[in-house]
């Protein structure tokens, strides 16, 4: 057996534990070390956090602390969805020389949406030969990584379609609240108009896959709606037809989730569509990809891959493709496939 | 846009003059030169045998008039499903510093196979190099590279069911006679014995998928049946029931296709198994991966993917990532995703 990987985890929220849980089980990875800010968890075991047996490793908010002392070969950062506080954090973690694995949305493929901290986070990775990923199931896998891998064997490619359609009825809290699901339909509104209301990264999804097949796209659209029981009839859901309710709908009426629609348009044409759609009782839960080109692919995942297993097992079977890539800032596609090795 | 990538296409059979169908629709690659050993050949545009218009590139039986003149990139080698075969091939390639991409089902992953030849082409591509690649839908994607990828999402997997059933009755005539459709069942025997009718490659798949997900299987088993009209019901596919027809089928009933299971057992149990199913009005054709993990992931693609279409395209896509992999045996889960780049 090879030496084990060496890893620590910084940030310890919701995430961070379960990455914790896995890592823990990995015969090839040892956690030699815990990052988080939050004073409420300094001296804590990363274990105990997690829910599980203490693992001897105790969270501390001193980077140098951890990554000055130990021979360390990767980070797996949990901390943001944004990609500016992001390269603050790798500013101070890649001059130490430890490649990053991490679930920030934004950094999945940043190389549109902020062409400039790309550059920047690719050149310090580089300077300090270290590799940088965002990944996670979405962005990172279902509505970009699997589309693309798909056509591998498409002797052309016209669309390509993904819906990701989720029934939250069984997923945890946090995620009920992010999908905004028993709000009132106002209080829905004023939070997709603060931004806080979601799914951070389908553009960069649209723009990793334009960017990988060699489209050039004129303009790209991400249009959030909310999701309401009267609206969920199966012939709406059936022809993926957007809703429409809040000219129906009263302010006070309660939301079941959120409905997310990213393209990539060349010509006023949509070449990429990618539907999100979660909500409470959302029936036909799904993952699906459809190829328009040849030949014609028709990809379904009955159910749906649940988003937080996914997430974290991703963010832990990226590792070994991270230490060995090339230095700089990767993306899912010019890495080698991770896969669970047990 | 980046320099052209400089493509020799060597094998010019029904599956090399389809790659050349595909090569010349390509913005990104440009075929500068045609080897063939069949003397019928010589001197043929490369273009006239793909039924296009003449591409001016004529074929030789010559490698040196070819790589020896020109500034070569890759050489897609169509030739053979032999491993030794096309050893013989690289031994004659190789030494021009060329990446070779190769169709030949043996060479998709000849570790445990042929773990000797293996090594030799290994340390025959570093010394010169270059990196050689076997690939094509299957084996090389759909019952080994997407599963595997799949396990990316996985925290932990259990086991792995793969099934390609596929309706030959649309199928090219080559296709219907390497599955033996048409046959009678003492021909078709006869056949198997020789070892002439058989799917090259399963043992491939599932030796791919042992070493990707750090499995050590005790045993392999790569079982092939004949499939007869009187057994098509639907609840034997349906539940992937093994065909036992010899026993009751007299030697002179025609055979419809064929069914060859791959196993890979620990301890008397399965945990990879390959099912692949091809004949004549076969039902429900489809392609499908079943992971037993955590997630649990049910994935189908209804119809299926043309395998002549999916073979042919992923050689042509698999280029860039061979031309930019390190050097030395490469296989399809340690090079970047190949992808239709247009």
């Amino acid at each position: 057996m090879a030496e084990k990987v060496k890893v620590v985890q910084m940030g310890l929220g919701p995430i961070g534990n379960r990455v914790t849980e896995i890592l823990a089980e990995r015969s090839d990875i040892e956690i030699i070390g815990a990052i988080d800010s939050d004073p409420a968890k300094e001296g804590r075991d990363i274990g105990l956090l997690a829910g599980l047996a203490p693992q001897g490793i105790k969270v501390t908010s001193d980077v140098n602390q951890v990554l000055g002392a130990k021979d360390v070969d990767a980070v797996i950062l949990t901390t943001t969805s944004s990609l500016a506080k992001t390269y603050d954090q790798l500013v101070k973690l890649l001059p130490y020389g430890v490649n990053v694995v991490s679930s920030c949305e934004e950094l999945s493929y940043p190389w549109e949406s902020n062409a400039e901290l790309a550059r920047k986070i690719d050149e310090l990775a580089k300077e300090h030969n270290a590799s940088v990923l965002g990944t996670g199931i979405n962005p990172g896998f279902m509505m970009d990584f699997l589309p693309i891998v798909m056509t591998g064997l498409s002797r052309n490619v016209r669309k390509v379609v993904v819906e990701r359609i989720q029934d939250a009825s069984s997923r945890r809290l946090p995620f009920r609240e992010k999908i905004g699901a028993g709000l009132t339909l106002r209080k829905f509104n004023e939070r997709v108009k603060e931004g806080t209301l979601r799914h951070v990264g389908l553009s960069e999804s649209v723009q990793m896959m334009a960017g990988s097949l060699g489209w050039k796209l004129d303009s790209t659209e991400d249009i959030i709606s909310p999701i309401m029981a009267e609206r969920q009839s199966q012939s709406q859901i059936e022809t993926g037809t957007e809703t429409e309710t809040q000219a129906q709908a009263a302010e006070s009426d309660k939301v079941l989730g959120v409905q997310q629609i990213g393209r990539g348009l060349v010509g006023g044409d949509a070449i990429i569509t990618l539907v999100f759609r979660a909500a409470i009782g959302e029936p036909n839960a799904r993952d699906r990809i459809v190829i328009d080109g040849t030949p014609a692919i028709d990809l379904v995942i009955k159910g749906g891959v649940n988003g937080d297993v996914g997430t974290c097992a991703i963010l832990v079977n990226a590792i070994p493709a991270v230490v060995e890539a090339r230095a700089g800032l990767r993306t899912m596609v010019n890495i080698v496939p991770p896969r669970c090795f047990q």
